[in-house]
């Protein structure tokens, strides 16, 4: 595999390489921020891209913030962007649902391990749901907890889908209705995504698939992820937005979430930022099964 | 491999079965009781055996109690037993820090991801810890946690093994503690035992090794397991009672940790009851890689 291009301080390097593009796929995390620290030069780099025309999708495996929330955030830090621009795992997995599991109603509810983004992204596309941030499942499992949820009592019989995402409230109850909804009544196992680690505060810490893994465990099941890098997500963005994927760059920090979606999805560029999970040793090695096409230091490179 | 005798209702059977052995080590949930539901005819069964002066060990994976905690719920379910029978995860674990990894003190204190047994296992082997039922982690992770867990001023610096086990209150600060912890601090990483599953109201629930899981797909390492089918345990047994292997049946309801067990090593026999996870057509099936020496409905059919 070709080694990727180095473009930290290569101003007509960058050139060349933006100009090949109509449309940059952004990942969030890792990438334009990491929690509540911005990068240097990330609103630039952005105005940037848009000044020459440029379209831009921000495409997010953070399960927590609905796209309303992406925007907030974006406004909060100083960064153009368009909620309509925002396109997260909540929101992939809420459009899979509604739109190609088609579940008849009643028979249709999600019983959600995660946050509000979720529960906003299912409102948004009118898909019922119970648990997520309901405050009654953040206490302790009782006996009765334990009898009930066995002989099926404590169980909404309209449950027909588990989604796990990032869930900063986990709680033992919670797990035990996910995995009788899985085990006792048969519902679809969704994730929103499945990322093991969560860039926060410079640092990693548990991630989506690190939350949702107790179900896994417990059930013996992987479930099916609408997060980077499934091409359900892909497919979504494309439809979504119109774009011409040989026209299109994926840009991330993660090598098997990020550059990987870009490059199953047949795109023309990937570009790799060394400011979150993977390190360039990662693609860099010799016989690195994920490569990106480009990378650079930090995404704020671009304007130099 | 052999089938397995079937044993129930067969009187001569049972006799000559049961006079092979001096020993016999019980699992506990899912062979004498489900949760709080005691299975028909265990207490006369355990008096069977002690009339005919068998050595009996109750070995069980669960971590939540103590030794003393098992005598408490002995008492309150009517089966005659000891607290010096009592050989738990916990326990085994507590054994293997204090006295196989021997650290040296300050730097031997252990961050626990589990409940009161634990707890009191390693008060007993003088092991520092903390973590475990500490209320203060029980509690929603904020910004100045992510901070504090990202460089390190949250973290104890004198803990140098994570131990896991069957944990009912979970939460998102112990998970991210846990992790930073064995990623940034180098820990150890023990589980008190990895089962999928735990057996109650006559279902099944997450078990320790679901509730570990987040660790482990955040750090993507596998725990130090000291429950069964570890042999460290069975070494600890064997040491504690002097026990003759040949002349020693374990009785389980699990094929994957019980019965391994026995088997591994290198046991004189190995019976599986039916109340619990696995089904007979687990190990009467062609093929079936675990395949017990005997099995009955129940265990009180020993007396039937």
């Amino acid at each position: 595999m070709a080694k990727p291009a180095y473009l930290t301080g290569d101003k007509a390097g960058i050139e060349s390489f933006i100009d090949k593009f109509d449309t940059f796929l952004f990942d969030c995390d890792g990438v334009l921020w990491s929690g509540d620290h911005l990068f240097p030069n990330v609103p630039e780099t952005i105005a940037l891209l848009r000044n020459k025309g440029k379209q831009l999708v921000f495409v997010t495996n953070n399960s927590t913030k609905s796209r309303a929330d992406y925007k907030k955030k974006f406004d909060k830090v100083g960064i153009e962007a368009y909620e309509e621009e925002v396109f997260g795992s909540s929101y992939s997995a809420a459009v899979y649902i509604a739109r190609i599991m088609k579940l008849q109603a009643p028979k249709n509810k999600v019983f959600v391990l995660g946050e509000t983004g979720i529960e906003q992204e299912l409102e948004s596309e009118g898909v019922p749901y119970i648990g997520g941030t309901d405050d009654s499942l953040r206490r302790e499992a009782t006996e009765a907890d334990f009898k009930n949820i066995a002989n099926g009592s404590a169980l909404d019989k309209d449950v027909a889908v588990v989604l796990t995402g990032l869930d900063f409230h986990p709680s033992y109850l919670k797990y035990a209705l996910g995995f009788a909804y899985i085990r006792q009544q048969g519902a679809h196992f969704l994730a929103t995504n499945i990322d093991s680690t969560l860039p926060n505060a410079g640092s990693l810490f548990p991630g989506a698939g690190s939350t949702s893994a107790p179900l896994v465990t417990a059930t013996g099941k992987d479930p099916l992820a609408l997060g980077k890098p499934s091409q359900a997500m892909m497919d979504a963005v494309e439809g979504k937005f119109k774009l011409d994927r040989k026209k299109t760059c994926m840009v991330g920090d993660r090598l098997n979430t990020d550059i990987q979606f870009g490059i199953e999805g047949g795109l023309g560029g990937t570009l790799a930022v060394l400011t979150g999970v993977s390190k360039k040793e990662d693609f860099l090695a010799e016989g690195a099964s994920v490569v990106p096409s480009a990378y650079v230091d930090q995404l704020g490179d671009l304007v130099g």
